[in-house]
Order: structure tokens, then sequence, then C-alpha cells
């Protein structure tokens, strides 16, 4: 290592204690270098949130400082946000050729033309200022997944990315673990490794496992329909879908979007390996008899707006369930997922529909290491430092006692939080202050306008609904001029309430005439508040309920 | 069987296809008999809701033929109802004991007075009506569950109720399997039985084997205080608990409302046996040191108002987390509460406790029969007719093919809906029209006042929030008097939406001007529909959100 002056500052400004929107930059000297962009799913309490994006305002804070990003694979809690990040930064990227592929998409949509990128291949090296960067061949649940070795000038980092060990990969390269041993055997400072499921024994299943079982499948239900629901990015799963269709003399048709365009895209880039006549439209389906027809579909996770949802409740376009079909949910619910996938279940087998599940069969394997991979990947690494990364908290802790397992002294393991600084230098390693980190929503068109006031009363609207009260007043005399007229929405049937409403106006009656006999001032807080309060209390005691109360006094 | 004319009406109110507020309807002649009265927790789209129950229209328009009520067991899914339909029908309750010590609590709460009870053992028979009700002992997640043998004057019905086959419960009754299949050997014209657990293969391991891990737990951390959250209903692993903790010469406290509750009643009623001096008040936890400390708690699904939630955000007044507090979550997440249970683990994790979870050790077994179980219960009853009940569509679906597999004709087996009524007379089993059912919402002191409209208005609030436009204009002269006023709330912050207010204002303006212009007619809906229109057009041009937007117009 050179001298104590010299620092690698590692912060990550999401992919930590919480699902998605994967960031980390490396820091030293003038040079700032960011792996991976990505989104996050908003959950429950963020009620109308579209998506979740990393606080960027440390990188633009230094925006001329950050040399270039780099993506490790094309999932979009890795890639999700770097539309939102180039808008403020203009940065090159260097990733592999389906990474690109599937970002083009996104520029497109965001209409951003002047993107510099750099596509690279496992075993190559990028030099993004000051730092070295090797890309190492990994397997993942989406092809062309990349680990990093980052040289810094004065240490080493190993990031393995989202991996598991496959090492019989449905196509594409295998996990280069020779590499991950050199890079080891000639000494890595600081090792950040996938925690995601460190709470699992054993080893996850090769990609391949689920092809045997898809055969299974087509040889047992030689007659029905055949339809796949999966992630779009899960190009190996759709090619072992498409591998099964073609032995079993079946046509495949693409449904949904996204899933449409990841084929498209694939197939173009040599990805996806698709015989000639193989794929039909979903217009032509009907043309087939069922046992001809294999459909690849969107809507594993239960969306709502998904081909596979919108074909359960008879909504799709094209393409209805009937009776026989056979429905493979080729995925595991995320958690928070669970109940909307078991709607949509329940939909197809009112249909039905026979359903293959998770649950019922093995129609799934992980994408990520489980714990006697991970140790494999510490036993080749064997860092001196050590940070867990792309887990929950609980996941992280558990994946430091793993480390310290390993051999990783207690002390040189770093759990971080979003935002804070790692720095390694001569002198060691040590956590040092804070930058700038956080959620942004994005709703609609807007990035970051929605915060935690607007969501607090969007929660409240959504528990109790509100009532709007109007007063109107002649200025010059205190007199009422008309109503007070009330309206209420989500808080009860109009037609059960009548009552409730006419006293409600009784009370804001009493409360505007003992404003317009005190005459305490001309302040309109005041009456406002005199008004919220009498009818929160009276709603309360009628209803145990609190609506929003939304006051409004017009002078005329 | 008797004549033709004589028929049983089977109808279920509620169980089928969702998860919870179990209720079934038997009628014969003039006599109706209802088995069980549950309730059903919101689902994510119930936005505000408290409570589920079912439907009780059928039951109020024939309350008079309403002979008797009976339950099966404690558990809020089979009884929780039970307050609310009592309010509308005096009818005598059947049960055991500790399903009537539990209901006693919410009969006080709800301040029923003269409910008529009778308190029956296993074995016994209930007269009720035409009806004559066996209660046989089965092993379940509560102590004290019965299935029943209903005689009907044309026809035998066995109701399994919910239930498990365990041959070493903790204590209590065994599973009278003899009685089944005695009844079995005698001819049951119709089997309901619980579906709950028909997709998962095998068998469920007995309640004592959660008795052995939680030894091996206490073995293993000697030093640390242990915390068992479950449900408070659970009285054998809250048995077991204390099993450990007084082999390991540890004091006991409860904490949580509902769960102080059931531990009271269950030790009263000698379900629940504690050593003296065990038990101790939750303020007296800090007079022990860590070793001698167990605590019982709620909040198993991470509820936000329970108790280990509360705890594990320093947010419960007599008990806080600490480094080394080891946390066992003894349940599994009900489909839906993964996300919130998750986040309990994460923050506890964050306290330094270590949290053993389903996931990870063997700390919960299931109350559900798996299949392996639910075929026993099929070959010793083999009835001529199968309704499967308790699940979602899928597990009835499945449940029938079993118990097609296990012989019963497929013709005979009848996968209901909720308020499909099921006739068995001497002509055979039919369907036969249905009767008034479905859910009624709980939300405050509110039965059946917010329904399908006020609950669009919350969803609706919760994604965008809202816009309140108040304009007020001379009657006469038909002039703006004041305004247009444009209130927002849950859309955007209003710091960085001054501008797009302002241009919304200018809309409403044009539009109004417009009207005023065109004097045509005096319609208000006109000039509303009109605002609200334009408004939302230039809002989602400019946001793509559609907030709620609630014209008033003032004529003063």
């Amino acid at each position: 290592m050179a001298s104590k002056k010299n620092k690698l500052k590692v912060v990550a400004l999401g992919g930590l204690n919480e699902i998605g929107k994967n960031i980390t930059v490396f820091e030293y000297g003038q040079d700032i270098l960011v792996v991976d962009s990505g989104i996050a799913f908003p959950t429950d309490d963020m009620l109308g949130i579209d998506l979740v994006i990393p606080d960027f305002t440390y990188l633009i804070q230094n925006k001329q400082r950050v040399r270039g990003i780099v993506l490790t694979h094309g999932h979009e809690d890795h890639i999700g946000s770097l539309p939102y990040l180039l808008r403020e930064i203009n940065a090159p990227i260097y990733a592999t050729r389906l990474t690109l592929g599937l970002l083009e998409i996104k520029f497109k949509e965001h209409k951003l033309n002047n993107v510099i990128t750099h596509c690279m291949k496992s075993g190559e090296v990028a030099k993004i200022g000051c730092f070295r960067v090797e890309f190492i061949a990994v397997t993942h649940s989406i092809a062309d997944s990349v680990g990093l070795c980052i040289k810094a000038p004065n240490c080493t980092v190993v990031h393995t990315g989202d991996f598991k060990i496959d090492h019989t990969p449905v196509s594409g390269e295998h996990i280069d673990l020779r590499r991950f041993a050199e890079l080891g055997r000639e000494g890595v400072d600081l090792l950040l490794c996938d925690s995601t499921n460190v709470e699992v024994p054993g080893y996850t299943m090769s990609e391949k496992y689920v092809g045997v079982i898809f055969e299974r499948i087509f040889d047992k239900y030689p007659d029905n329909r055949i339809m796949v629901a999966t992630f779009s990015s899960n190009i190996h799963r759709i090619q072992q879908v498409i591998n099964s269709a073609v032995r079993h003399y079946r046509k495949v048709a693409v449904v949904g979007r996204s899933m449409a365009n990841t084929v498209k895209v694939a197939q173009e880039l040599g990805y996806l390996t698709v015989p000639s006549k193989i794929l039909i439209e979903p217009s032509q389906i009907n043309n087939y008899e069922d046992k001809q027809i294999t459909i690849i579909t969107t809507g594993s996770q239960g969306e709502p707006m998904s081909a596979l949802s919108r074909m359960s409740m008879s909504d799709h376009k094209q393409v209805g369930i009937k009776p026989g079909d056979v429905v493979v949910i080729s995925a595991s619910s995320i958690p928070g997922n669970e109940r909307a996938v078991s709607k949509v279940v329940d939909e197809l087998f009112k249909k039905g529909a026979r359903v293959l599940h998770d649950g019922l069969e093995d129609v799934h394997v992980s994408g990520h290491a489980k714990r006697e991979e991970l140790k494999i990947m510490h036993a080749l690494i064997q860092p001196k430092y050590f940070v867990p990364v792309h887990g929950e908290y609980r996941h992280l802790k558990m994946h430091k006692e793993l480390a310290v397992e390993m051999g990783v002294p207690k002390e040189n393991c770093f759990v971080l939080n979003i935002g804070e600084v790692l720095e390694i230098s001569a002198a060691g390693a040590k956590m040092n202050g804070n930058v700038p980190s956080g959620k942004v929503f994005v709703d609609g068109l807007g990035v970051g306008d929605v915060g935690n006031i607007v969501l607090r009363d969007r929660k409240h609207l959504s528990q109790d609904g509100l009532i709007v009260v109007v007063v109107t007043y002649e200025g010059a005399t205190r007199e009422l001029k008309a109503g007070p007229d009330i309206i209420s929405r989500g808080f009860v049937y109009v037609r059960e309430s009548e009552t409730l409403i006419e006293e409600a106006r009784e009370i804001v009656k009493k409360t505007f005439y003992k404003w317009q006999e005190g005459r305490k001032g001309c302040d309109w807080g005041n009456i406002k508040n005199d008004i919220k309060d009498e009818l929160r209390h009276y709603m309360w005691h009628k209803t145990k309920r609190s609506p929003m109360i939304l006051p409004v006094i017009i002078e005329v």
C-alpha cells in the first residue's frame, strides 16, 4: 500500500438494509467510480409511488469527478435508476453486451441520446480514472453477469456483484473461479460480496435442473397448452422453455411487452437461440391445437398489470385461460408479493387451469449463492477487509458472522449503513463520516417531489377518507353567506351518513357563530383549527374514525 | 334416508375461497344450525378497514329459525364475528370450555350480557332443533378443538373443523380417530374437511417437536434473555415455553395485552400449568439477570401495534431489546404479512438481537393436516359426498382431487362458492341456488357503512392525493366573488408546486368565464365536470398523475 495519505473511500448509496437500488461509490483522490445504479420497487407504505431511486446528491455535488459507471448485470435493481443518474451526470458507461442491449431500450424511453458506452467482455480491464477495473465472469439469473476486481492505487477490491456458482449454466460462460482464486492468492484488501441467500444452508441448484423439471412437465401434459411465467430478464430460463417446446414439437408465443422486448434484444445479440418458425405471434395462438402451443409470459410476481394477471382475470386482449391449461409460475415470490401471486393462482384455478408453482414443484432455482457457495468465495479470496452487500440488515449481519467463521478478523468486517464512508489506507480501514444519501420517490413524471409529508397525507386519506368543509362569509359583516357545505370522500356511504353530515353542519355553524361573536382577531387559522377540532372530536365519538378534515373559509 | 321431500341444506357463508371468516349453515325443515362465526383480517386493498365479517343477511332474515350456534374452536377466524351475529340473533352457543372462556372476554368488550352458553365436552351430544350434534376431540394449534358429527333426520354429516393428527399433543385429548372410524363404518353421507395444507405433502410434525427445539435453544443460550413470540391462542406452545423456562430456572414475563388475557383465562380454566412464582410482571424484568428471564409475547405476524413490533422500534413502555437477546418467532407468516415480519426481524437485528425464525430453525409446526393426514381422515370416513372447506379456491380444488383419489366419486364432490346451497335428499345431492352472502367491512364503530365506492375513493386518494377547488360567485350576476381557491393534499410538495397551482387557478378561472359567458343553464354539474376535466387533463400532462379533483361551487 502507498502512504497513509492515499485513501480509498467506499460508500454504498443503496443496496444495503433494503432490497434493490444497488449503487456503490469508490473514491480515490479526485476520481470517483460508480458501480451499478438500481431502483427499488415501492413497499406498501409508499402509496402511489412508482419507483424508488437512490439519492444522487453526493454524486451530483461531485459530478466533475465521476470518471465512469460500471454495471455488473442487467437487472432493474442494478441498472434501473441509471437514466435518472445520467440526467444529472454525463459519465461513460462500462458494461457487458447484454446489459448494454437492455439499457438501449431504457435510453430510448428516456430520450437519452448521447450516452457514451463501452462494451466489455469478461477478462477485460477498463482504466477508469485511477482505477483499473477487471470484469470477471460470474453465473447469475441473467446472462452476461460479472463480478469486478477494482484496483485503486493503494489497494485491491473484489466486488462479486450478484452471483451463484453454477457449474452447468444453460449457456455462456462459467463463473471464473480460477480468476477469483488467483486474485485471492495475489492478495485482496477488500471483498464486497452478495448476501441475499446467506440464511439458506447448502448450495443453489444449477439452472439446468429447472430444465429437467420443464421436460418432465412437457412429458406429463402432452395434450395441454403449457404457459410459463417468469422474469423477462431470465434469458436462460426462457431458453429452456423454448428448448422443451422445440423437443415437443410446439410453437412458442411470447406474451407481455417487457418479455417481448427482452426476447427480441436477447435474440438479436445472440443470447437466445430460437430455431426458425418456432416463434408465433400471440394473435396466431388460436390457429393451433393446444398440444402445439407454449406461451412464455410475464407476471410471476402477480403484478396486476402483467399479462398473466390480466389473462387470469379474462382481461387480456389476445389470450385467455381455458380449462386444461397448465400454467407454470417459474419464480419465487419476492417478499411482499405473496398475496398478489396467490390471488392470480386462485383465478387461474377458477378458470380450470392447473398451476405448478414453487411450493409444489421445483420450477425455480435462485440466482444467488447460498451459504456453502459464499464460503467458497471467501475461501478463494480470503480478503483482509470484508463488507457484506445486497441484503437486508439481518443478511449483512449473518454474512459478517460467516466471514468471521471463514477467517476474516471480526474488527475487519464492516456492516455499513447507506451513506457511511469506509476508508482504506496504509493505516488500516475505518469508518469516517457520512455523505448525503437516502431514497428518492418517482411518481409519474415527478422525481423527488413526493416526500414524507405527502405520503403521510396519502396514508391518512387512505385510512379514513376526508371531509371538506366550506364556510363562506361576508368580510365586512362577518355574516355567514353560504353553507357550511360539507363534502366527504372515502369516509362513509353518503346514504348512511345523512344525519352525521347534518349534525356536522350544525357543529360547524356553532363554531362559526362563536368566532363571529367573539370577534377574536381575523385569524383564519383560529377558526379553521376550531372547526377541525370540533369535527374531529364529533366524528371520533360517532364513528371511531379520524378522516382528514379540510376547512376552507371564503371571505366575499 | 327419508323421503325426497326431506332435505338437508348446507351453505357456507364464509371460509371458502379466502382466508378466514369461517361459517357454515345447516338447514333442515324449519331448523337452522350455524357452525362457527369467524372474522377475516383485511387485505391490502381494504384500506382503513379493521375487520371483515360475513354478510349475515340470510341468518337475520331467518332469525326465528336459528336453533343454535356451534363453535369448533377458539380461533378468531372461527369465533371473531360471533358478537356481531349475536347483536342480530339471539341463539344459544355450544362450545367447549376454553372456547367459551375466550368468548367471555369478547362478550364483555361488546357488552353482550344475556348470551346463553352450553359448555360441551368431546363425546357429548347436543340436541339442537332437529339436529343431533356430537363433539369429537381433534388436535389443532389451540386446545379444546373439536370436529362435529351432525345428524339431521335424513343424513349424517361429519365436519372436521380445523385439525391435524397429533399423536403426542402437549396436553389434553388426542384426536379421537376411533370415533371418526366408527362413524365412517356406520356410514357418513357428507364430509366437510379442512383443506389448508392440502398442497403440502407428508405429515405435520407433532407440537411436541417444537418443545424439543425450544429445549435446544435454551441449552444453547444459557446466558441470554430468551423471548418467544407466538399466537396468543397457541396455549400448547406457551406451555412448552414455560416448561423450558422452568427447567432452566428462568422466570417468565408475559408481554402484550392479548397474550396476557389468554394466559390468564387458560390458567384459570386449567389449560395452562404454571408452577408458582414463575410468572413475573413485565415491570419486574429488570430486577433479574438476563439468564433468569424468558419473555412470551405477541407480534409473530409483524403487526405494527403488537408488543414485539413496538419493542423492536424501542417504542414499548416496559421492555426494550438489547444486544444478546435471543428472539424466537414461533409462527409462520400468514400470506401478506411477510414484509412486516421481515421488517421487525431487521429491527431486532439492528438492536443486536439474534432472531430465530421459521426459515432458520424448526421453531414452528402447522396446526393443519397435510396430505397424508387428510388421506387418513378420508380413509376413516369414506363419505358418500364431499365438500372441501377452509381454503382458497386452489386448496378446495386440490382437496377435491385428493377425495377422488381416495374413492369419492367425482360427481359427488362439491367445490362450493360462498352462498351456494348444497341440497342432500334421498334423491341425491345437488346444487340448488344461492342465499345472500359476502363480505361486510367493520371500520371503527361502523359495520357495513364502508363499501366498494368508499374503498375506491380511499384507493384513489392514496395513490395521487386530492385537489379541492372552491369557486364562489354571485348568483344574480354570475360574477366571481372569491377564489378560485385551490388546496391540495397528498399530491405534491406545495413548495415544489407553486407554479403548478398558479396555472391550475388560471385554468379554473378560464373554465368559469366560459360558463359565465355561455350561460348554458344554471347546472352546477356542468361547470363542476368542466373544471374536473380541464384540471385532470392539465395535471396528467404536467405530472402523469391523476389526483382526485373535488370542485366546490358556492353561490352567494
